[in-house]
């Protein structure tokens, strides 16, 4: 073996693909982490693999099924420790010792508290050399959901509205439609894709029946109708449970959870349950409404729900963000103007002074067709 | 003389730095157009200039005595049509015959009608080989208000406004302060020191103090002394001739002009221009108020205003808006939310359905430290 091809290949650069390949389980690995695996023997990448689907094999199993007999003697580069639990495929960590693998270098320790470092430990036991932390941050940026999930038991919320260059969403009694164009709406779609769970305020599908469904035609992928055939939960905020029975979104493929403080068991809930919905009863907050908290964490702890989207108007986007619940902001932003009657992006009435604004971080602003899409973080306080 | 050489430099690249030259006069000739100048003579740059500043020698003739003898038989590319005029140092579409030059390259005619097309009859007559039209759509865009002023007797008109991320330009109450940050205030005083003038309401004195001047020390530019010598008009549009006497921007250097229909020579209005106001009366609109389009046309004709950058608040802006007197919108965006409450960045209250929406271009979006500056212009109808 030249000494030139064992320089050509760094771990740095073998860590990147196995972030790449993991990149290729966005919209299908839910609610598992996204996950890639890199196998290399003297110099060369013998196998790859990256978690496609819940329920089938892990990254590991894929990439050492990939090597066979070449993992022997093989370094493992993965983005996330290796799982040391009995799943559907036994433990990632006993499969590589299995396999002969020498080195393991991981990019970060398992989020979950309960199990970090546990699939370490196996390896170590066994005699494999184990390294964490290379390009650790890139690869936490693959599971920002899911390390929320694991740490805090809350979801990762991103916020999606569409607005207009002066800061609306909809004239003043509300018509909306085509604010933007057909790149913005395709990312939409993939947002959707992305999430775990699509939430809406009861108005939006009072108002316009929407269906909150990943829609193969519009995601402009390869890969489309294997997308599309995992729909995101369906999540409505409904405090008084006026949810229409005939709702388009309750007749889609995938599960429809409306989310109510109407505690009784009413004949409006026995048959908005008959039509096909999910009722769960939650507590409310001050105003009367259902607590954004109870519900997160509810989404989190028994939906297994990584990312939540949100796609909503300025009330209830103005009161998530009120109650610091949003952790990201992606904005669709038209290059036309609705004019000051029209309806503000966040109803957020109580700030008075420059004092009280609501500073954000801009992470990117770019160019969708004649739309551009911004996407930001609100700034915590201190 | 090796052929390499004659290669190697272009026509298009002769005229590229012709337009570079032009630009460093971007700042400082004000009223007249930026022009610059490269002579070649056996593929080589034999001489170069542009015009620096009003009364001062035309780009052409800087070129010919930086060339001395080597102007003759020279090609002369220049951004504009030379001009066959006598000003203060003769024609300079004479200089060229007379230097010897045997061509002239110009990116575009003179855009003043009556001129047009004389400047090159001249060269012709005298036998010089004269073609039109290299670069010319970079060479307009070095004197878009020059041109509009040449051939519609209007300025250009760029409304600049700071804004948050939701499209406030200030709380409820007016504070404002500080929107934006240092990177972005400099873009504005750069704006300004390219304008001739810089209008504002009297909202905007009365409320701010508002100075309406270039700052050397805010510029960040190498030679902000000299550039900051040329202050622009200050243009003050003041229907009911509320200026307050003691105005800061008064007792600044560079005239303060006051735009009222208040035509009875009032003893306000002497004590007005005593303290150093000039006060120009103007024809009414139906609201009342000073008539726009007389007053661009004032300033286009009657004060040789190519560039007028607008400085105001969401009234005057809106108002300019509907009557369609905005050619150029340049908007700095501040990673912030002001609220719903929060004053509008327009005030357009006549838009009450999607289809009276203003469409706008949006030319660029680029960071300015934490803040954006989005270039957009209004899209005609029709």
């Amino acid at each position: 073996m030249s000494s030139s091809i064992l320089e050509s290949i760094s771990p740095q650069s073998c860590m990147d693909r196995a972030i790449q390949l993991a990149w290729q389980g966005r919209y299908s690995c839910d609610p598992n982490p996204r996950v890639g695996c890199v196998l290399v023997r003297d110099g060369r990448i013998v196998g790859e693999g990256f978690h496609v689907r819940a329920g089938e094999p892990h990254a590991e199993i894929n990439a050492l099924r990939m090597a066979g007999e070449a993992a022997r003697g093989a370094t493992a580069y993965v983005t996330l420790e290796p799982c040391s639990h009995t799943g559907r495929t036994g433990p990632c960590s006993l499969a590589l010792i299995e396999a002969g693998v020498t080195r393991v270098v991981a990019a970060m320790e398992d989020p979950n508290p309960q199990v970090s470092g546990r699939g370490f430990a196996m390896l170590r036991d066994a005699g494999v050399d184990v390294a964490v932390g290379l390009r650790e941050e890139a690869a936490s940026r693959l599971n920002p959901g899911f390390i929320r999930r694991m740490r805090e038991g809350l979801p990762r919320v991103t916020l999606k509205m569409a607005m207009s260059l002066d800061g609306r969403t909809a004239m003043a009694d509300g018509e909306s439609q085509w604010i933007t164009g057909p790149a913005a709406r395709r990312q939409v779609q993939r947002l959707r894709a992305e999430s775990s769970a699509v939430l809406a305020g009861v108005e939006s599908i009072i108002l316009d029946d929407s269906r909150l469904t990943v829609r193969a035609d519009q995601l402009g992928l390869d890969d489309a109708e294997a997308i599309a055939r995992r729909q995101p939960l369906r999540v409505i905020l409904d405090s008084q449970l006026r949810m229409p029975l005939a709702a388009a979104c309750l007749s889609e493929p995938g599960r429809t959870l409306v989310f109510t403080i109407q505690s009784e068991m009413s004949e409006r809930r026995r048959r908005l349950e008959a039509a096909g919905a999910e009722v769960v009863v939650m507590p409310a907050n001050a105003e009367g409404r259902v607590e954004f908290t109870a519900l997160l964490r509810h989404l989190a702890t028994r939906e297994a729900c990584n990312e939540v989207l949100v796609e909503t108007g300025a009330t209830l986007a103005g009161a998530l963000l009120e109650a610091d619940c949003v952790d990201r902001l992606e904005l669709f932003m038209a290059a036309t103007l609705l004019g000051s009657e029209a309806r503000p992006l966040f109803a957020l009435p109580g700030l008075a002074t420059m004092s009280q604004q609501r500073r954000l971080k801009i992470d990117d602003i770019r160019a969708l067709g004649d739309d551009w899409r911004i996407s930001a973080r609100p700034l915590r306080d201190g």
